[in-house]
């Protein structure tokens, strides 16, 4: 199943994609909350609605008549990884981490699909990560061990990790680097985990600069795989639904260039990972 | 005006603050969210309609006879400083910072007045940081400068920002320590802008571990100032109604102590800030 967030005006409403269509899942079935994390923090059976919704004969909307929101608009915490993958983090002059550099994002940053990154009025350098983004379908118990990880996750999306350098690195924090406004690609859908390999692992991640592949991986060379950071953040915090888990990027970054390659206005990056989706977002000037 | 949040059942309400009495302002005013931050996002104007209800001779809440929430339940975002006062960089070996090592934590590390602050089943190393919190009232324009920066301020409020150290020191990214469960006490009321200095400077503030001074500071010994902290983040991000700043710890934490002292279940921390509050903390071993 593949579900996304759209804009009807301004309010996200959460839908089911069937093809080239979307279907309004509260629409549909009145007791499905119009958020993903609403939905699943009710505990609602997302399957069971899409299924009940497609039998309906409901609305269908095409796909090409929306503006798309972030996947999950509001979620209650977005944590991210750093050198998460070995080859990234050479690059970097970095030794492979011993535990996940962990930092978080705030709803803020974050844009839809087809949405405009902006590069900051304060700063030019401007990178993009070309990442996996795991989404939490119920709360994890504290101290949930690896084998039972799985349980929780609700399905998988993919994000561009926008980098500002020169600020993420103003101090040893990376966070404000990381929290720039529209800075945060996240989507276009959700595809459940049922029809995805086991933590997502095995496939082609690729970030492409204007077409140009600049980042090629393996979901399975990540340094912490899905399992295991979930039970690494088991022993300090309780995830909860709708919590994103974003898991890091590989080599082929802008700043590990010669020379460095900064996003410009005009540019458009896509980030595409096998059996995920595809996130394309151009990019602009800062507008306010 | 003092507001807080108490719990009715498990819902966060918020409620003004007479004397020993809580007023339920959604009771007593059914426009006003039960929401401190949907109250804000809504442009409600609290003090008129606190006004409001203290003339409708509202209901009383005797306020021992309540549990208290975090004073924002659910923030969209939490922005910490670390190394904000001198002699606490000084302590931990550290430079005066040229720009704030800014980190974030998200609501689930939230804890209420009163409620326990848990020592994690992985860790002793768990230590306090007394800290003044802002509460954000308005959406700050991007690039808002000094000068503009405290008409956005809706109050100030007390923080204690229980650190887990070996965690935070992992890796570079102090996050993952700041970030354990019931780890961010906050409250217990919000005192409004009006009635404090302009940007909360000149006030005393201490941190109390067990009754015994521990930390023993002035606000005005902040390195980066209220304002400032705004000016910097306006430049990268947008602060939104109920976003919550805190603002970092002077000198005195455990951590720096020879020997370190570290919290242990049956321990009790005030943060005590003057004119904002008295906030308090038991600490326990962790739950769940």
């Amino acid at each position: 199943m593949k579900l996304t967030t759209y804009l009807r005006g301004t309010t996200p409403r959460l839908a089911l994609v069937d093809g080239d269509d979307l279907i309004d899942l509260h629409d549909a079935q009145p007791g499905v909350p119009a958020d993903l994390r609403q939905a699943l923090k009710a505990g609602v059976d997302l399957h069971a609605a899409a299924r009940q919704a497609l039998a309906d004969k409901p609305r269908r909307i095409p796909r090409t008549s929306v503006k798309l929101a972030p996947l999950v608009p509001e979620p209650g915490k977005i944590v991210c990884l750093g050198l998460n993958y070995f080859d990234h983090a050479k690059e970097g002059g970095r030794d492979k981490p011993e535990y996940p550099w962990f930092f978080f994002r705030a709803a803020s940053s974050l844009i839809a699909h087809g949405e405009a990154g902006q590069v900051p009025r304060v700063s030019g350098k401007f990178d993009y990560e070309a990442e996996l983004a795991v989404v939490i379908g119920q709360r994890v118990p504290r101290h949930t061990k690896q084998a039972q990880a799985l349980q929780y996750v609700f399905g998988y999306s993919c994000f561009n990790d926008m980098s500002v350098r020169d600020y993420q690195k103003r101090t040893p924090q990376w966070t404000i680097g990381k929290n720039f406004d529209a800075t945060g690609a996240f989507g276009p859908v959700l595809v459940t985990a049922d029809e995805l390999p086991p933590g997502a692992t095995g496939l082609r991640i690729q970030g492409r600069l204007n077409g140009q592949v600049m980042q090629d991986a393996d979901t399975s060379d990540m340094i912490f795989s899905v399992t295991e950071t979930i039970e690494l953040l088991a022993d300090v915090l309780t995830l909860e639904p709708g919590d994103v888990i974003v898991m890091g990027t590989p080599a082929g970054v802008g700043q590990a260039r010669t020379p460095p390659v900064w996003m410009k206005p005009g540019d458009s990056f896509e980030v595409e990972i096998e059996r995920v989706g595809l996130l394309s977002n151009p990019i602009e000037a800062q507008r306010a």
